[in-house]
């Protein structure tokens, strides 16, 4: 038996595609116009799943006012019209891949939410492009 | 290997989130506005999956038409306009969350369709608040 | 030489469509389903477009800010997770029908912005059903 | 541990619902206005997921721009603007129902891909039916 | 003073554009693949507006349920799963490309709604390319 | 009598908002977290409405793979994946707000489009603020 509960939010933010250590050159051959050194960007759409059991009491699995706060706090203060490569510290050394970026969110849901649930982060970069992590 | 086929319907009610033996106080510190004795309502969006095997004579897993029409029967009929806790008996003495209205779709949907099915629930109570429950 | 800006809103509420003065049966024989004494309820998607000339100072027409708090003010707070026919005055003897929300709402956001500006209301009641209204 | 990396695309095709060997009217009971001898089409929204580990040199899990091409190739190029029926050669003798079509494109996919990823692909016949193929 | 109300539909259909007269190069030369002899199809998604005043008595402009069933009789039944070429009068010797499709929708819709209405006509080929027409 | 055929487009960008010769301070004060000098970014959706006349020949208002082809050249080449302040000359000394961006786009649309057509642009800057310029 499975239950799981979502909640969508977004954010704005910019980015570039860039491995340190790497020329302009070796940048640009692998991550194209995505390594645009001045920047591009996207509006983020989030969708945050908790699984677990429903409260008899309450019929909550969670109160989804608890995961929109969490949500708020762990995500939309620390993201949002940032500049995800020169203001979010876990990326002043990873690349800001739609994948990574997805990792480092699961990471900080887990964190802050209860660990008798489990967390499924889904991110879209754009529209047509998104992933999924289940941790 | 896995194949599932989707279908999707929608219905509009009204509900209050309440716990009876509660106090109105108790009620409204945990429900907040969602507990409003007057009711508030949703279109609900609902997408109902099936999975099973693909019969090779036909190309179908199941005839769209008659999951269109076990919806109609199990949901559309008992849900659509309705006011959940007082129309429909399964909320009588269980709170209307939808995580419970997923559940009671799910059992719906079971009691009419062929047990060689597994079944979906995935129920938007808004287009920021969903649930999924697999049974 | 026109410029709108739009921005979108949403509010859950409660309603049932009813005629004062009118039997029982005279009210669901005009709005069927809908007459229902015990309420249905939607996701009222909301978008409100103002209409006006760009500050050439600032490249806003409007401040999004300001449109969404005066939104926010008009229309969610006195809207949201309400029973319109109970909870909103203007639909004590006025049918909330979603022609007649769209008209209060544009009377609503007339009186809070400034009058240089015209103003659109679109108003979905579900999404396959809405209505345009601009004054 | 899984990471699923999303591509949508789409292609617009013509179609009919028709089992060979059987009578006109045996196909068109079972089949009912989907087995127009003169076709009726749709426009097929497709997402294709692929499933693996993040490189932790470039943080993509796959690039998407190979990914696109793919699709494009296996997908677009075979399917958009054609008749099922008549010019996919799988469908010859095969119903081209979504879920026949589905299990071809993740055929075509799974070719083409790396055999370390893991493939889903969801495809929308219309807006409200649509199936998942996990191979 | 302007108040619309709209209503969604759909209908799948195939077809291709053609002009009677020309060669088969010169109809490819000028609709491209769209000009396929086999046909290819999609899925229209239709939205009709109706504009006029609203009824002090009821609230409405118009009845949804009258306005969905016009819609019914004057687009879906004649249109859905249908060869728009080959089994719609209308486009014997007319091309059904999609401003062709609303403007005989438009004149469907005004033959059958009462003359004090206007009535807009959007009409989505695919979810990139679409048309409004107002008469 | 109103023909308008729209095609819809994307592109992702940076930006910030800024007035030149404004302190620091009263950039912030105006614009908020929108004047991050480190810049955030967004996914552009894009519709451009080419109004006039339908072709009897053909049964095209406009070659719709012409209206794709200009937007490619005049919208996506130059602004996608790039920094509309620093990259974009047109907003070398003027603030790119949605609203500065939608008459950009117009202007570029009209330059390249035969005069006859009367053009429409909507753009969307968030799935939930967006704007509409008709010249």
């Amino acid at each position: 038996m499975s239950l799981t509960v979502y909640r969508k939010a977004h954010f704005n933010a910019a980015h570039r595609l860039y491995k340190e250590g790497w020329t302009d050159d070796k940048n640009k051959q692998v991550f194209g116009k995505c390594s645009n050194p001045n920047y591009h960007g996207h509006n983020y759409e989030l969708e945050v799943g908790v699984t677990g059991d429903v409260d008899p009491e309450t019929g909550f699995l969670i109160d989804l006012k608890i995961l929109k706060d969490v949500i708020y706090k762990e995500v939309e203060i620390p993201f949002d019209h940032k500049n995800l490569n020169l203001e979010v510290p876990a990326f002043k050394n990873l690349n800001p891949t739609v994948e990574n970026i997805a990792i480092e969110i699961y990471n900080r849901m887990s964190k802050s939410l209860d660990s008798r649930f489990a967390i499924t982060v889904k991110l879209y970069e754009t529209p047509r492009n998104f992933v999924v992590y289940t941790g």
